[in-house]
């Protein structure tokens, strides 16, 4: 259904969404792919939104899908678009989604072999990508600590390829201080918790993650990385089993907090 | 020395920066760090540009080498630098070089043992990003084939956290179809050319650095990395000693091209 009147209510879930993100609650996937992700994700679909080519192709796919489960969809212009969001849809295509319930921490680790346990990653982006990477090497689920940005957040979303809405992710409890009793609750469940950190007193990845009487890696593993520039607290270090560094040349900085945790879970894939 | 004057020919090097980054044919550094990396780098350096208490900061380690080199200092405020340069210096501090005489590639390979060969990577970010990874694990230089973004560029070298200052890169000569003339001057010279695929048909990345008699990795190798999306050429791939992927999870995207090309670095240093 073409909308052609910016003041339509059935657009403000769109509506000044460059600067409204977060403040509507709601989720956002942007292109087919993402939308394609948040459709099938566990993530309640609103409405989707798009331009006529660009729609009419995405729902030859999903359409019936759509219909079936009553999703409206709304066909708009690029000039409605702008005049309504405030920007730009480069890739045609948007679908809004209320957030669900969060999920528990013991839902993700339950039969999680490999997690990622996030701590001060305040960046956007590099939530997004570490969902990503996550995603792409077989880890299964995401933790947040404190301090961390909202990995629901538009761009993040983005980063993500959509992962974010895939992978299992939850909060752990605690402020930055306390949060080190969660981190026991993933020992409890029998993971080996490895921090990283570019100190280089620590043990060499490749050694953290297995177990030094076997030499097999350990059968549940938990990454724990930090913000990029402080790094773990303190905190976080010393609830960890070991402290692990990716070895770097010398006299460079340490790696961006996602990449970082690609090459952790590189190495555990490998 | 303080400038006021908006207009002052002092100031041009940095004048309509925001819109005229390469037009100018001056590499920038922003921030202390990369200023730092900078100054100590082959680039000829034109002028330090700062705010008043950021570049008193910077002076105190470094005035005495930029009066001894005859490197002009100005001091300039927010409001100047924002009606110069159209854009905000978060930093507080930017220095100018000229580009020197681009490096030949038998200067960046003569005394490499790994080095990295980029194809279509048209993302500023993305060649900043690979920069920094490369410093990081020990890669000792940078080849350009075809279709690759300026990494002189400002937010290559912003991403780069100043490395595409540091380590040595060239490109290599000829159009998309000829250039893997060029790599077989790479193999004259010994490297063994690994190609990184998502094909799921290609060498495991750990064996595809490794001498398969012996077991050890080979002593020179070359790793050929394509941009996101169309990844390498047939032409690149035809050229390359071995097809490399990294172990992804099924139903994934491919890594991010620099993410990739940490973790071949990764495979390389561990």
């Amino acid at each position: 259904m073409l909308i052609d009147d910016p003041l339509d209510p059935r657009l403000d879930d769109i509506r000044d969404l460059k600067h409204s993100d977060t403040e509507k609650g709601l989720v956002y996937g942007e292109g087919p792919l993402v939308c394609e992700r948040l459709i099938a994700s566990r993530f309640p679909v609103r409405a989707v939104f798009g331009f006529g080519g660009r729609l009419a192709t995405f729902l030859e796919s999903h359409g019936e899908d759509l219909a079936r489960r009553d999703i409206p969809v709304y066909e708009i212009t690029r000039e409605i678009m702008g005049q309504v969001a405030g920007y730009d849809m480069h890739r045609g295509l948007l679908a809004s989604a209320d957030k669900p319930d969060p999920m528990e921490v013991g839902e993700v680790i339950d039969t999680a072999r490999t997690v990622v346990v996030l701590e001060g990653v305040g960046d956007h982006e590099n939530i997004g990508a570490i969902f990503r990477n996550a995603a792409g090497m077989g880890v299964d689920g995401v933790l947040f600590g404190a301090s961390c940005a909202d990995p629901l957040y538009r761009r993040s979303v983005r980063v993500s390829m959509g992962h974010v809405l895939r992978t299992p992710f939850a909060h752990l409890d605690g402020t930055p201080t306390t949060w080190q009793r969660s981190l026991a609750q993933l020992q409890d469940a029998g993971f080996h918790v490895v921090a990283l950190t570019p100190a280089h007193d620590a043990v060499e990845l490749k050694d953290a993650v297995r177990d030094p009487d076997t030499g097999e890696q350990y059968d549940k593993i938990a990454f724990l990385v930090g913000g990029e520039g402080p790094g773990l607290t303190e905190h976080a270090m010393r609830a960890a089993d070991v402290r692990a560094q990716i070895p770097m040349a010398p006299g460079t900085d340490s790696l961006n907090v996602a990449t970082s945790a690609a090459i952790a879970f590189y190495e555990r894939m490998r």
